[in-house]
């Protein structure tokens, strides 16, 4: 079984993603943000590309959710942060949501085999969900507007961490995001507080979101994406 | 003055490069061989893209070098090796070069301000440069084949770690790079050892250049870039 990082969407073209499972990131705040949501009671998210097309999907009883730069874009009931996706109100309720990086990173894994939503609220879910189905591994990080970030990377190697032993790792990027990850596990939010994204949740006042998203494992779901539908079915 | 890491060339239309001294790294072997070289005597490198115009070059007088997949391909008189660059036979030569990952990089970093050339062999005296200068800096790394590679960014961190206190970091790259190279630094080549080059390498039966490769500071010289022409004049 063979474990791949992907450090950006930029990279994704040096990857093949055939029959493999791509492990989607993008801790802050997607990533985490869908775990919560379908965790609480959510029926399904339809990850889209535009918030056009999330405004569009209302018509279909979808309630519309949007992130640009971090903020709830006017005109939307949801935002990207979890603690809104705590509310009961959302139980049973189908959910567009576009996000700035981590939507965009599931319609770009379309050739994979499967699509799995991954964030440290489901890591020990989402390691045992990888190794029951024996198949090669791909972490997709999806960074901040296509650099390079610290929080996916971490999660990237904490996922392969879990994965010691049962896997084959021939990726640089894997064995830096391990050795990052290790030398911040024991205090994650300490250590990202000097990550450029922390700087910015800063700045916007929702440091909190940020504390949310780096809890580990309180949920045991792994939430999977077919044609665009991002649900708990068919596991 | 700011530090910014690019972790692979196909990341680089995310960095504006103007204004800006660009430190490319590739660390085995072109940014090492071609430090070795200048520091036996090599007059100057041209850095060329396919081996065809290291050869069309013979003409005008250069020697023609050349790597492609880590070996030296067939009618070549040099290699990528820097053991190659401390015959004194090539004091006083021009040599035409071109490497599967390095010497690209130095292209593609054309709109930069400047370019000089970074490898552990000269790490002290690239550091001293860039205070020296008070430009923004950006260290490229070539990678392998465009993905991202352990040794390239080691390097990033050393260098961006002799500069703390001097530069302004709001790159994630440059905290993983420094982070890495943290965890490194006390035994570069055995860290390194678990690196996909590295395996490359062994397989190859040039363990030896990768030791040569990762010595620290021992050449007092910045070669740089003037229109592919790689010297240590102007500086």
């Amino acid at each position: 079984m063979q474990f791949e990082t992907i450090l950006s969407p930029l990279l994704l073209p040096l990857y093949d993603l055939h029959g493999k499972t791509v492990v989607v990131i993008d801790i802050l705040r997607a990533t985490s943000t869908i775990c919560t949501g379908l965790n609480t009671g959510v029926e399904h998210f339809l990850a889209v590309s535009q918030p056009t097309e999330a405004i569009e999907a209302q018509k279909k009883g979808y309630i519309a959710a949007a992130e640009r730069n971090a903020v709830k874009p006017e005109g939307f009931l949801l935002g990207n942060s979890p603690f809104e996706y705590l509310n009961k109100d959302i139980l049973g309720k189908k959910i567009a949501i576009t996000t700035t990086n981590g939507t965009r990173c599931i319609s770009l894994s379309n050739n994979a085999y499967e699509i799995i939503i991954g964030s440290f609220l489901n890591l020990n879910a989402v390691a045992k969900y990888c190794i029951n189905s024996k198949r090669d591994v791909v972490a997709f990080c999806a960074g901040w507007k296509d650099k390079f970030n610290l929080e996916d990377t971490l999660f990237a190697g904490a996922l392969a961490n879990k994965l010691a032993g049962k896997i084959e790792i021939n990726c640089d990027s894997t064995i830096a995001a391990i050795d990052l990850y290790k030398s911040a596990e024991n205090n994650l939010f300490k250590y990202l507080k000097k990550a450029s994204h922390a700087k910015r949740f800063e700045k916007l006042g929702i440091k909190n979101d940020m504390k949310f998203c780096l809890q580990m494992s309180i949920y045991d779901i792994v939430p999977k994406v077919e044609n665009g539908v991002i649900s708990l079915k068919n596991l």
